[in-house]
């Protein structure tokens, strides 16, 4: 009857392998590693009997009804806006959230994810671009936007379908060339589908194209040049741009503005996210929404329902779209 | 040597003194209460020996290194400003953070102070306002932006000064008559000193000025009459206005638009908060910038320091000014 006590735990595995937690973690998680290390945790899996899915006990014997939230910080729009709306489907259920902004701290985020395996925490929400975060798979975790591996829940957007959405949009408001605009990680994570749905989108409505994709960390001014090099006797070569977020879109409204195009009159602007300024009011540009609210609410959903198993990989959540000035349809009265 | 379990509480001196627990409160917070309470849970508190002081016992004995924050939202960007300062305030000196986005709701701001009391969380930053928060004087609390009372310490940034240097500013760039536009709580609170500061510098300066405030849940629209009022022949009588916050200047920089005023050609707008576009870009108008992360600090250091009895019951902290496009002088390059 030492069966608690004795159970191997994730640690044992990485020992007896001879390989890093992390590696553990990856295997056990679905995620790609190579070949020879995949071989040697499974075979240190089997040896030690290893039982991969108490992951499925959940949330069943919550203690401190409490839920940590790990995201980059609360001063961008959209983060602030997830914070509130999942800050009040905990409050709602009387869960309690632990606040964490990262600042991408990796340390940070394993120490939170520490705390959820100490069982100070019942479970952990997390957007996190920390390719190397160790969940082990008795960690309740919910991923948003980033999937973290086929056992661990991840709710995003239909990134595809409002990318898709975007290009369609352009087509009915008469846009004949437009061009795709992303900055961003380079790392695999949901809202780089938005790209993929575009390209569809466009191919689709018999659209022409081109992209301009820069990674975090490269010089905005490379999308000014990108522009400027597109204008031909001062008219722009595109009609209509769709920018990966709001936060890009404003970036771009500005150096359109520079460049002497107007808009939507020379060009309309679609962006993604729904952002609002001051947070409640008009809409930053003409955008695809995110349903915000509704992915606070899975999120919740999914970590507190007590059947794990039954919990899906992968979640999407419908996008619309929402006239916010920078595109030609007449407003709504 | 039953001294710890058979101290009164608060709550016995209400029963004694057969008053609300709400109006001890105040008492022993020193905030105001008619003259016959006031005697009532005086004589109370002498017959039972209620020791007021304990408060004074701070954060010594940190049982949970865990604070909670009270804040109405993390949607509104001032507001997402704070709780992400707070936050990286309070992990730098590891303590965890519990997020309460009270969205002005009173039971759940009681709950909060309730967790305090019942050791919970060590203590309590909020942003309230709750005229009738019951909060016990051994419950650690830092308030921000509105006294809580003589006893508990008060975070805020230097409104008054703030609203003159706005008159100063204005008066600097050429301004001669000028408004002062304010919606927001009646509630007394430390925001309210913007418009004291403002007629003070305007007095100093020899600007003249007219105010139109409005309070919470009475229509925008009384600003867009008494605007329109102010047009003697297509130009607005004003060349200068200051709006109580950044939110209010950016719907009445809507307002002159469609009022066909240039700004800052025919008026200049100066609004308060320091407010960046998408959290992080650049001012959403000419401003006066709150020092949000040098309050977060205050709030966390005066919080966790060991020796309550030094606390200040008032701290205000130095505001600046910052160019935003809404006013008439050169950027700088």
């Amino acid at each position: 009857m030492k069966k608690e006590n004795s159970a191997p735990t994730m640690k044992d595995v990485a020992r007896e392998a001879g390989v890093a937690l992390g590696t553990v973690s990856k295997v056990v998680n679905g995620l790609p590693v190579g070949d020879s290390y995949k071989i040697r945790v499974e075979e240190a899996i089997r040896k030690l009997n290893y039982q991969i899915n108490s992951y499925a006990q959940g949330l069943k014997a919550s203690k401190t009804h409490t839920v940590a939230l790990l995201i980059p910080n609360t001063l961008e729009p959209f983060y602030a806006s997830l914070t509130y709306h999942i800050n009040l489907a905990l409050l709602k259920r009387k869960y309690r959230m632990l606040l964490c902004s990262t600042d991408y701290d990796s340390n940070l985020e394993q120490e939170y994810v520490a705390m959820a395996q100490q069982n100070k925490v019942d479970g952990i929400i997390g957007l996190t671009y920390n390719p190397d975060l160790v969940i082990e798979e008795t960690t309740p975790f919910i991923a948003i936007d980033r999937s973290m591996g086929p056992k661990i829940p991840c709710v995003t957007s239909d990134n595809f379908a409002g990318g898709q959405l975007a290009a369609e949009k352009l087509a009915d408001l008469g846009c004949r060339k437009v061009a795709f605009l992303r900055w961003g990680s380079s790392l695999t994570n949901e809202p780089n589908k938005r790209k993929a749905g575009f390209e569809n989108g466009c191919l689709a409505r018999g659209l022409s194209y081109e992209m301009k994709i820069i990674n975090d960390g490269e010089p905005y001014k490379e999308f000014e040049d990108f522009l400027a090099g597109h204008i031909i006797n001062g008219k722009l070569a595109f009609d209509g741009i769709f920018c990966v977020t709001d936060t890009l879109a404003h970036d771009i409204l500005r150096t359109l503005k520079k460049l002497g195009q107007a808009v939507p009159g020379d060009v309309q602007v679609i962006g993604f996210d729904g952002t609002r300024h001051f947070g409640n009011k008009a809409y930053t540009c003409s955008t695809i929404v995110q349903p915000v609210s509704e992915i606070a609410e899975m999120c919740v959903e999914l970590l507190t329902q007590e059947n794990m198993l039954s919990k899906p990989p992968l979640v999407c959540l419908p996008v619309s779209y929402a006239y916010g000035g920078t595109t030609s349809e007449m407003p709504e009265a």
